[in-house]
This record gives C-alpha cells, structure tokens and sequence, in this order.
C-alpha cells in the first residue's frame, strides 16, 4: 500500500525523483507539503491547494489532538473527511510542539506530561501508545513516531540522551501502531552529530520495517553550513536508498534546491504561508517584502511567467503593496498562493530535471541566482 | 451606453426585472453588489467573485482615495485594471463615510472639510467638484453624486438641512461630472419624511437626466415599519420608472426581498463578510452563528442544496463551528463565500419570480419562514 519507487536517479549528485503510493493517491518526490496547522491551510481552501498541484497536505497532530479532539475527528469521518481533503495527509508526532510551545513538559521513559499553553494550560499526558492511539484516529495516511527534538546550540549529552529516548519511543510506536492503511515513518534525531544520527538511524533500521524516515531536528537556528555538514553524509550515504527521506520542517528553496541535491525526498514547512501573512513573497531575485515602498507603482507581477493564480491573474506587486499596507486578507491570501505555488513548482522542475539528469546544473543556476540567500 | 431595459413588471407588486447596461458589462436587476471597500472584497478574489455569479461590484470611495491615492489608481488604469476585475464597478460618493467615520468635520454650501481618522487623521476637503475629481480618477461605471446622510432618529429641520445640501450638491456633481462612460447616480435624501423625500427627487430631476437613483439615508437604526413607511410610497409611486433604483448600504436578505417588491432594483451591503468574519452565515432558518457550541457534531452543511463553494464542498456546520472557533482564515472566507452567494441567489431566484409573475407568492413564502426575523 505504501510502495516506493524510485524512478529516476541523477547521475551526478544524490537527487532521486519519485513515486510514494498511498491510499489517497500517488505522490510525486520529491515534494514541498503545505501545512494545514489546525486542519486548515491558513487562508487557502482545498480546491485552490488542489488548483496550485498540491500532492499531499500536512496536519498538526498536537493542535487537531487539542481542538477540536481526535476523538471528535475520527467520529467526523477521519481529517480526510473533516478538513474535506480527499489527497493524501502527514501528520506529524506533535512531539516538535510540545517541546517548542508548551510552558511546562516533563519527560520520562514513558512519554511527556505537558501544559498546552495555546489551549488554556490543559495538562495532557503523552505515551508513545497514546500518541499512536491519535495518530490513528485522525487518520492520515503518513504518520510520524513521537521523538524528542532538540534545540540548537544543544549540549552532546542532552542530544545523546534524546537519541535514546526518540529510539525507545520509535520502539513502542512500531509495537503499537496497528492501521493497516497507514504508514509509520521513523524519525531520525541526533543534532549535529553524525555518529549520533547514525545511532539513531542504526536503531531504527533494526526497531522495524518502516515504510519511510523522518530527519527531525534541524532548521532549529544552525547556519546552512552546519546543517548540511551532517545532513548530506546522513541522507547520502547512510540513510536506506529504497525508503522515502523526509526533512521535516524545513521550507525555504534555498534548503530544498541543496536538500534534493543530498537526496531528500519530502518537505514541509508553515514558512511559505508564515510569511505570506507578514507581506512577503517568494521569488527569483529572493524574498520581496511587499510592505517595502519600493513596490508603490511597480506594475510587474511577482515573479514573470509564473502561473500562481497570483501572477497568472495579473495581481501587480503594486496592488499586493496596496493590500499588505491596508492589511487586507485578500494580500496574504494572494501572497500564501503565490509562495506555495513557488515551492511546489520548484520541487516539480527539480523532479523533471532529475529525470533529464540535470540536477547538477538545476542546482548550480540556483546557486548563482539572486535567489540563494534567501534563508 | 448606460440604457436600462425593464423585462418584466410582477403583476401583483412594483417589483421589476432588468437589465442595466454598462461599458463592463450587463447587469441583471434585482440585484445585490458585493462591496470590496479598500479594492478588494475581504477575503475572496475576483475569480472567486465571478464564480459566485456577482455581476457588479461596489467600492468606497473614501477608502479608495486615502489609500492608495485616487491618482494612483488612474496611474495604474483605474480600478478595474487595479483591482483586478473587469466586470461593472459602482463606487459611492464618500459622503456616508465621511459623516460616520470622521471624527470631526465642518460642512458648508462648498463641501465637507473632515479629519480621516482612519489614515492618520489627514484633513481632507471635498467640494462637489474634487468628488466628482475623484470619482472620474477612479473612473468606476457607476458613480454616486456627493450626498450629505443624516442619522436616525434626526430633527425634521436638520433633514430638511440635509436634503438642501444634497440638492446644492447634486447640481455642482451634475455639471462638473463629464466621463460619457460613466454614469452619474442622483441620491434621494430625506429620512423619514416622505414629503422631504419627495423634495428632494424633484429636485434631482429637474437638476438633469439622471440615468439612475440612489436612495440613501435608510438602515441607519430606524425599524422595518418607519423604513418602509416612505420608501414604499417612494420607490413604488413616485420615483421615475424607466430608471434603476438602488436603495444604499441595505444587505439583510429580508430587507432585499422586500425592497423587491416596492421597486427596487439594486442593493449593496458589507453585512455578508461583515457577519461571515465574525462567524455568522445567513440561512433559511435566520442567521446562524458558527461560535455556537450547538453546531459541534452538526454533519450538515450550511443551507441544503446550496450552490455555493462551502455548501457545495461539503464543508460541515461542525468544520465551520471549528474553524470560527479557531479564528482561521477560512472559517471567514467559507462563510463569505456562503453569504455573498446567499444574496445573489436570492436575487436571482427573485428575479425568476418576477419573471414568471409570481413575486407576490415569493415575498409571502419568505415572510412565512424562519428567515424573515433576520434582519
């Protein structure tokens, strides 16, 4: 049910495009994934994410579990049903929340006891059991083990013994998930430690047959030289060449482009409709911050010959200044479009090139572009 | 250019079905007009708009020339080149704003002098001449003379004040007004004096050939019984019959259907994304309000057989409750979506109605069902 076939390999770098198959649909890698936070794409409804060629949706397991309930969710159909999105859906652990936005969490060998602050305080109690008992109500067809992220700068040891408890838990969640439909990605941690990722990966190869793998813990504040110095060996060469790889949380082109390089197969990232609501948007000379007074009278679109329904709609960047300024939903409704669009047909041109075994040269107009240093 | 067919006269009422031409467009009436007060609709694009079945839309001119500039938008082709639609646009004179919104202003036989408190209290002086400046600048196809609105409840003097003023006005607007592709609205002022309504229409066919009429100064807190009172007689009797008629700021869908059957044939209102952003969707039961715990669990969509996108996409009350909850974004996209569709189709179907000689049974159907108290 969760095949993966790897339909092209570049010859020159590590990039592989292909065909993740689940019950909701095929997936082509590699792929960007919007985030639907609270079983919503902020802004965009499912026919315009379906319009802009989105493959696949991401859902936060932490806020869909606090409201309106996985309870709630699983007697309304699944989040399929709920969120009426009938392509394929990730959700991810929750574990990232948890660790970044709760007050107060308490770790031990049996799971986190934490304060949902967004949700007056409530204190829930996680085991990895009761994280895969959510995971499967809700009902995506990708689920994610419960693991503990580490921050960065964070000290070996403390990273060590997240390693450790993310493998513990990677255990009880191969042990407890049960959904025939569903597939359980494992979840590699380890900072920016090799011998600690490779640990981690080690255990996860042995713990069970998972149907693909998640790179968590990075993009937490490291620059792109250190992430990538572990990160490329990682994917490259370490990590099982038949299994999808997924860089989890990570969203701007730049990291994509070089993520795809290493062999990454998926993304996802809040950041192209984060910063659409802040008035910026994507594009080959990097970010435009449309707020800027630069784009008063500018009749051009945001990036020429791109078919969002932003610029193929003929939206100037002086209209989109005009509505950022005035604080307009319709702005960041424009922006969000656009800047998914972009991410999306980024991974489309990367895939094709990939199959033309062009990769290499994809990657290098990328680095020579204005676009590079936006990240 | 501006020519107004009447199609069908409903044997049993005043209401009439039109069509009103326009250099964007045909207009059937009755109609409603979504309102994109700063150039955009809150929430939905123009291509959104258009599926809708919207036929012509309505902005504000006071927004629209403190930001971003009238000057501007002719600078960037006018409105419908800047905002990105290419159907018929209406833009209101100003005045209604200028006389709820400023904080101070200072009338006289040559303008308004006022305080926008909304762009950084910037004083702004109108003659009839600078709106009529503007209103070519922007360069709408249907255009509203510059009109002083009082209040409800208001002194009989200070009305019979307001309607003088109008008068003085429409004069100035007329003979200042010279864009032949645009077509200049009179107002007819008066509260709730019929006999000060009456003054005020005879003055503004004697001042030229209006090719339509604007009645303002109703729905400003006055009940159904005082409104109808003299808009009845109004717009039913007096007012010319080969001219549309369009009773201002009025978007209750009790209200349109009513106003229907007195003879009215346009409407405009920011009431559906107004209530639809703060969580509340017209229906044939009355509004409903999404907050409301009772609509958790709610599998049904909004209005049965409903055409619109949210009712169509089968977007449960129960997703509609949550996401309003959760103030995102889409809860008041979906719900705008919903009301502005409500209003159109209501229209549409009156239109039908009269079309076929049965308004009267209409009306009776609506004022017989749990919508009617909706208002």
């Amino acid at each position: 049910m969760f095949e993966y076939d790897i339909i092209a390999v570049d010859p020159k770098t590590h990039a592989r495009a292909g065909v993740l198959h689940t019950p909701h649909g095929d997936v082509p890698t590699p792929i960007f994934m919007p985030v639907g936070t609270k079983a919503t794409v902020k802004g965009l409804l499912p026919s315009s994410l379906r319009d802009l060629g989105t493959k696949i949706l991401l859902a936060n397991t932490y806020h869909c579990s606090m409201r309106p309930g996985a309870e709630h969710i699983a007697e309304m159909g699944g989040l399929h049903e709920f969120m009426r999105w009938d392509g394929p859906i990730l959700t991810d652990s929750g574990g990232f929340q948890v660790f970044s936005l709760s007050e107060h969490f308490k770790l031990s060998d049996d799971g986190v006891r934490f304060h949902a602050v967004d949700y007056g305080g409530e204190i829930v109690e996680w085991t990895p059991e009761e994280n895969m008992r959510i995971a499967q109500l809700l009902g995506a067809d990708i689920v994610m083990q419960l693991d503990q992220c580490p921050g960065y700068p964070a000290e070996r040891a403390f990273v060590e013994r997240a390693v450790e408890l993310s493998s513990k838990w990677a255990d009880r969640c191969w042990a407890s998930h049960t959904r025939k439909d569903q597939a359980l990605f494992g979840i590699v941690q380890g900072g920016m430690h090799l011998d600690l990722r490779l640990r981690s990966l080690r255990h996860l190869e042995e713990c069970g047959d998972f149907p693909g793998y998640g790179i968590g813990g990075y993009s937490v504040g490291e620059d792109h030289a250190t992430m990538f110095k572990t990160l490329a060996p990682l994917a490259s060469e370490y990590m099982p060449r038949s299994k999808p790889r997924y860089l989890m949380g990570v969203g701007n082109p730049t990291t994509l482009v070089r993520g795809v390089a290493c062999g990454i197969d998926m993304f996802d990232c809040v950041l192209p409709t984060r910063t659409a609501r802040m008035g910026t948007a994507f594009s080959n000379e990097g970010r435009l911050n449309l707020k800027n007074a630069r784009f008063r009278s500018d009749r051009r679109t945001l990036v020429e010959g791109c078919g969002c329904p932003a610029c193929a709609g003929g939206f100037t960047r002086d209209y989109l200044h005009h509505l950022v300024r005035q604080h307009e939903m319709t702005g960041a409704i424009l922006l969000s479009l656009h800047n998914i669009y972009y991410l999306l047909d980024l991974m489309r041109r990367a895939r094709q090139a990939i199959i033309d075994g062009t990769y290499e040269s994809f990657v290098a107009d990328w680095e020579a572009s204005d676009a590079v240093n936006d990240f």
